[in-house]
């Protein structure tokens, strides 16, 4: 499993080329470009901050939700609930 | 928390009810409605069906991953990456 | 471009057809099957429900919204409107 | 309906208010903050680029799709069509 510097460097990446492509969304609006290929343009970013979310979510799983549930209690629970909840607000974005 | 029972139970009527939203597309499929009629009540299909996995994946992360983490071992992060890959399809689906 | 006896004939192969993955699901359920199984078929029926619902669109399109189209004026705009809401109902479901 | 230059400068608007939201977002990753809180942060972004989308998507049937349908011909068919696809890549994004 990589650890937690590797992980942090990976997502500062990834949203660093999320920021590039809203960037360019804003270059294809200021130079009138075609909707349809700003469209696509937009699906890609949407997919791109998808993928980030669901890796965030699986170390989330792996890590503080499987730490909650090891020391058990209500803690265990509200951790289920509260991830339960992220991946609600997730797919209804 | 409610018991297996109780929560097969609910899970048997939702799917009940979500068939009962298809076979009233079938009808209105049939009966010539209005395309946007239809569309709305496609929506609700998804959104029901989107409900049902949520509430699914829930009882899943509670009983079956936390068991899983409980154990321990290699079977505790495949336990975690299945779920991840789950919610990966239900979020692109 | 294919009829309209056609295209219906196919909406409701469709819908017969997921009409045939619901009723999967409740057998899945009712038999106690894994709960990621399940959810894998919960994925495959929102998939083929989203499929029914881009190809009900696409026929929309191409004819209720371009019939008023070329008819112009106030109803023209009202149904570009209509079908840009129900694409929003569509994305967000 | 508003003109040109004002949808071109709201969508400038929107699209520097998303940048804003993923430098947000990388400002939380950097601070280790919660997961949860980075999550909720992921589904406001894409929430934000839904919406954008969704007007894009507006803009476009209410004007080239339009102009194409009353000029009639192939290129009618292929305007529906390719805004079409681009709904499809929109809602599986």
């Amino acid at each position: 499993m990589p650890g937690h510097a590797t992980i942090k460097h990976d997502n500062a990446v990834r949203l660093r080329r999320i920021e590039g492509q809203i960037r360019g969304l804003q270059r294809m609006v200021d130079e009138d470009q075609y909707c349809i290929d700003i469209l696509t343009q937009v699906s890609a970013a949407t997919s791109a901050l998808r993928s980030f979310s669901l890796s965030l979510l699986e170390e989330h799983l792996a890590h503080c939700v499987a730490e909650a549930t090891l020391k058990g209690g209500p803690e265990a629970k509200a951790k289920v609930k509260e991830a339960s909840d992220a991946i609600a607000r997730l797919v209804r974005s």
